[in-house]
């Protein structure tokens, strides 16, 4: 392994669990036939790490049952087949300014081809939301919310809880980002009223990339997105209707997903509330440290409010681009800048033009990485400001 | 390593290569950052990961821009994309009836959702196709042929070069669902006049699941299925026009594909001419030791006809499920029963009441598992026939 710093767990986390990697070698030895099309031993084994998977992911996220998720091979994977799966010509739907690219761009997408109607509902430039606005919002064709519960940019945690409130006393239905909570914030999508949440495997669930899910309430119905076979009810041309299989055409990532299973179960054996609990302490740290260097500015919420492991700032005078340049090369610190996919999440806070350097800490993010990355701002910031 | 007779390559081949599993610990252990997602050193390997794949991919199937080849987590993603993409409303689109439901669902809910038209050609009981029925298919609004290049179920050979050639004269694209042929029969999209191909990374490639890919030819364009993230062009509210990136939203399969690329590698060391040679050996042995088994009925070409290597045969007066089962259980060989996905061709070939058994052969099918196998059909057919 290399020596490398690496803050960019909003991106990919990284290192793994060894589990994870054990478990990959194990399907890919001894079980890496296809799962459900074939009833043979190997294959049996293949669909059992799926559904032990789905179990598990079910067990962290409060769903009932677990066939109602499926896998996708992202999240955009997902967003996109329960925002083009679920929205029909003439229907309004509502987001917010702090969404990622992976929600935004397939709802103007269905804007520009098939025509329905779409609120921003912007953010203060902590990336906050005023419930009153979407309250205002609302209209009698409004048939989805979707939101992320935590900005990728900023770490705001958005009041998803008070959002399906909202929605479930309209009969609307809420839609949930979690690329940046799923295994790093409490979800229960009972408790929380979200029909739908598309969660990554490769970020705070610590599993392998190509890893992702989608979970859908079971009275929520969905056109699918991918049409083929499931190895079910081969001999009709439509797609099978029952879950998971409706919405898992083709030959699944078994391997991934049997890493992905280790990751959620790292994550429930921890719990969530424990990873956030180290997690926000470190970024405290690190925004409290950020904020004390002459020229940096830190994005996002105040000192002391709750949020995601992101710390995003500027450096006066310079180009995002160039502090994480130089982070790499000179500091062997691994950092992302940018526009981070999230353009209206910029215009709120107003750094459309430059841009931001984010740091992102994950579980097995050490004191002394964050200590590192601070003396190596205020050594580039020092030369700058 | 159980002691499994593994005769099941046309759901996922199986061992792999070394290297390719040594490849994903390699990735996971020091690069598994997110590719395209930021500069630093991991991100920057990550992306040089698909490139390289990319480039062998481009390398095997005579492609000459890689960056027309997107990555995609199955073949059914891939033909997905290409069937939803391209073909547009009161468009006719003509397929074969040896068609995968990965093909035959997407255009059957094309036709129900925006009203296409839609021609099968109808094949003989060896799967073959008469061109003349092709020929005489065609019309004014014909925009593309979508065929496979071996039939999953049978095995037989489909004349793709001709049909392209045949596509060209008439300014009708070509889609080819490479599925059972990508490594084991040779592919020059060029050459094929292949406008579109799509192909699985875990079958004859060897890679792991969760990969799979689509060379889209650089005059063809598609709308993307998925919409989102790609780390470029973030300001735009639009997909990137630029590939791979259109086609390629949200955090690729990196690890996966790391270990597709020592797959594709193996595959160009190999030859696919070498392999295949290697299978139809195999293939030509079952079948005519199949073939001399009372009772028992082989499907698709004639002995001695060119074909991968897939046999799928009958037992008088047993259903194809139970024969996997007792294969399975008592004589631990892992084949494939039932309808594969494929109802047409079991219309065609005159097995739609009782599937068939799919025995199919890898590169890595010694002849003694061939024998076991054999020696298995003979026990129980003396039982049954």
């Amino acid at each position: 392994m290399k020596d490398i710093i690496y803050l960019d767990h909003a991106a990919s986390s990284w290192p793994k669990p060894p589990a994870i990697m054990e478990a990959m070698t194990r399907c890919m030895n001894e079980y890496a036939a296809n799962p459900g099309r074939g009833s043979h031993q190997m294959a049996v084994q293949a669909s059992r790490a799926l559904f032990e998977t789905r179990k598990n992911a079910a067990k962290l996220f409060g769903v009932k049952n677990p066939n109602d998720i499926s896998f996708a091979l992202n999240t955009t994977h997902a967003l996109n087949q329960a925002i083009k799966g679920f929205v029909r010509e003439g229907q309004h739907v509502i987001c917010t300014s702090v969404e990622h690219n992976s929600v935004r761009r397939p709802l103007e997408y269905l804007r520009e081809k098939i025509g329905i109607e779409l609120t921003y509902i912007k953010s203060n430039v902590q990336g906050e939301l005023d419930l009153k606005d979407l309250e205002k919002a609302f209209r009698s064709n409004t048939s989805l919310v979707v939101m992320n519960h935590s900005s990728n940019l900023l770490g705001t945690i958005l009041p998803v809880a008070e959002v399906g409130e909202m929605c479930r006393a309209r009969g609307v239905k809420l839609l949930v980002d979690a690329a940046q909570s799923a295994g790093v914030l409490p979800i229960h999508v009972e408790d929380m009223n979200i029909d739908m949440l598309a969660f990554p495997g490769h970020k705070g669930l610590l599993g392998p990339q190509g890893t992702g899910g989608l979970y859908v309430h079971s009275n929520v119905e969905l056109e699918p997105l991918l049409h083929g076979g499931t190895g079910s009810q081969s001999e009709s041309i439509e797609q099978p209707t029952v879950r998971p299989d409706r919405f898992e055409a083709g030959t699944q990532n078994t391997v991934g997903i049997a890493g992905l299973n280790e990751g959620i179960k790292f994550v429930l054996s921890k719990t969530v509330e424990e990873i956030h609990k180290k997690e926000w302490k470190q970024t405290q740290h690190l925004m409290e440290a950020l904020m004390g260097i002459e020229g940096v500015t830190v994005l996002g919420p105040a000192l002391g409010q709750n949020k995601t492991g992101i710390v995003s700032f500027l450096i006066r005078h310079t180009d995002s681009s160039e502090v994480a340049f130089i982070l790499d090369q000179s500091f062997q610190i691994a950092v992302r800048a940018g526009y981070h996919c999230t353009p209206l999440a910029h215009e709120a806070v107003g750094t459309l033009a430059t841009g931001a350097v984010r740091a992102s800490i994950g579980y097995f993010t050490k004191d002394e990485e964050v200590e590192a990355l601070v003396d190596a701002v205020k050594e580039i910031s020092s030369q700058y400001a």
